[in-house]
């Protein structure tokens, strides 16, 4: 059952990665600038208003130079060599609005892209682009007042090591040392790591404009690594939840609690996770009710009534993913809980599909409806 | 003279850069194992237990693979292709103890090598690799108590940017809520950024081991950015340290102030840096000589006495650089500095070069001597 699940998840993965919003265009606007994820002083990659890339690469002497857009390759944009050397090419139309993970193939092998800043995706440290968005407000950093993203590194009996994790602290945490504050663990998809909620999704700007608008509660987010048994693409049948629940649950969880200002209880404990995150968060929330009190579930499957009967009624499910995902399930299976008294809530993220931007959105509007 | 002095260093940077620590032996050891740095689940690059690198680089139809080692691009590596499509090649001698940037060119163009995580280095991300040093404990990952490492966003309005700096708390410091703490402000290097001394140097990982062994007194260290005007490497004469001055001392001391638990005198705030880091050390403290008490220059320069005089006498002057470096230098100017009545500390990181292993152990030999 879990492992169908997972596995359907992976398939919507695989047939939502194509990232071009639309069919192309005749013009193609001339007004591209660099992508704000370029390394220090980089003109390359860049983006136009309408959401084309352009990449340009050195390499003088290669046969072939190609970019591998989005999951399973799809989207790819072969370039062409210039005089001087440079290899150049233009997507055949726009990119869906957001982050997009992407690679070089140059003669054959997998390179990053010289140009741009890289992030962990497809276990790999992959190059990243980002197309402006029409709502790129809320997660912009301002001059607002900005929580801390510390990086912690708790002892962890079960798998012998020191293991990393992000907490995020939210603009005054240090101040009122009276203060306790819930807690949210947010798990990131296959492939990424305990970096890319920070990294890909800008976590702690979503959370530090939310406050400075008034519209949240603060609380603490800790997002650590959830491929403890380092589960393969084609292996996903093998998955095994109970490594990871163990770290979670049995270490990772006291040494929050002991170590930062928390409210211990399940009222103020929410779990959530994109993708694979999604599935880890449902398996979890599912074998441990007692813990966590709200659930979410990005991209990342569903909850049905029946999976919740006779169990400790959450006091919120959340389930959201891109409208080019399969938003009709979600929507389903809220009605549904809704329909055998839950409170359940569905977002669906406009014309985006299993990529970041569904998911900083999906924070964004998860957010406030936490620890009420 | 502060021009000539950056001159300098960036020379010794560039003449020192030599990272192989001995000519060829007639048999390279076939105990290769994967770089502790490499990506997850990557083989290569390997290093062997004389410090030979061994990379391995898929391109099939790529005609030239060479792997370049150093500053300055010494210390090449030519690979050769296998049938397989991989192209192989080991250094032509032991490198040194340490962590070494590198990077690849592939058909003329520069890329990383996938196998590895990147480092920021030379203004862009570069490969990194880690010959395993005889002295390896003090900065490795123990079961000991862990402080964090914070990601801080401070608002600059002097650059109006909300600007980045990562501060190290020590194990404890959210329990003890009453306790307050002295700081080290630590620079990097050229081409370097505020995430060297964490992910290069494992400053923290160096000051978690001694907290443990009760060699020191727990303290904050505070790293940021410090190339506020982005010199170029042939444009050092360019180089002003007002920009950056006034981020590190109107804007950000006052923030790490107002916002962790720190002693706020003198006496119990140092800095330091490495390289370029040094440089700006020594222009800072001696411009704001009543804001720092400890100064310390890591292959970063000396202090003569004449440059201290008629100012607020510092309690420490600590100043250090690889054997391979020009330790007679540093030695000649903490002597001198000893003979005008200073408490000056040299340290000369023995077979060691203008690189990260001098700066780990630097800092090691530092922390012990900060604010007694």
């Amino acid at each position: 059952m879990i492992s169908r699940s997972l596995i359907t998840l992976l398939a919507v993965a695989l047939t939502s990665a194509n990232c071009f919003s639309q069919a192309p265009q005749t013009a193609v606007l001339d007004d591209f600038k660099p992508s704000t994820l370029n390394q220090p002083g980089q003109e390359y990659p860049q983006v136009n208003s309408q959401g084309y890339a352009r990449f340009r690469i050195k390499a003088p002497q290669a046969d072939s130079v190609k970019v591998s857009l989005g999951l399973g390759g799809r989207g790819g944009t072969r370039l062409t060599k210039g005089d001087d050397g440079f290899w150049t090419g233009t997507t055949e139309g726009p990119m869906d609005e957001g982050f997009h993970y992407y690679h070089l193939t140059v003669d054959g092998g997998t390179f990053n892209d010289p140009g741009t800043l890289n992030y962990y995706g497809s276990v790999r440290w992959e190059s990243g682009i980002e197309i402006p968005a029409h709502d790129q407000d809320f997660y912009a950093l301002k001059a607002v007042p900005h929580g801390n993203v510390q990086q912690i590194l708790f002892p962890s009996k079960s798998t012998n090591t020191s293991r990393r994790a992000y907490v995020y602290t939210p603009p005054g945490y240090e101040k009122d040392k009276s203060r306790k504050y819930p807690v949210l663990y947010l798990q990131h998809g296959w492939g990424e790591d305990e970096t890319a909620w920070s990294n890909q999704g800008h976590a702690n700007l979503v959370m530090d404009n939310l406050i400075a608008e008034g519209k949240i509660k603060p609380f603490l987010i800790v997002m650590t690594y959830g491929m403890t048994n380092e589960v393969k693409f084609g292996k996903i049948r093998e998955f095994k939840i109970d490594p990871f629940q163990t770290v979670l649950v049995d270490e990772l969880i006291p040494y929050v609690d002991a170590n930062f200002r928390t409210i211990t209880n399940r009222d103020n404990r929410a779990m959530a996770g994109l993708s694979m995150g999604g599935m880890e968060t449902k398996m979890i929330t599912l074998n441990k009710p007692e813990v966590f009190g709200y659930y979410g579930l990005l991209s990342g499957g569903v909850y049905a009534p029946d999976d919740l009967k006779d169990k400790a009624k959450p006091k919120l499910i959340f389930l959201s993913c891109g409208s080019k995902e399969r938003p009709d399930g979600v929507q389903k299976a809220a009605a549904d809980l809704k329909g055998a008294g839950y409170n359940a809530v569905s977002y669906i993220s406009d014309k985006t599909a299993h990529e970041f931007q569904t998911w900083r959105r999906s924070l964004h509007e998860l957010a406030p409806l936490l620890f009420k």
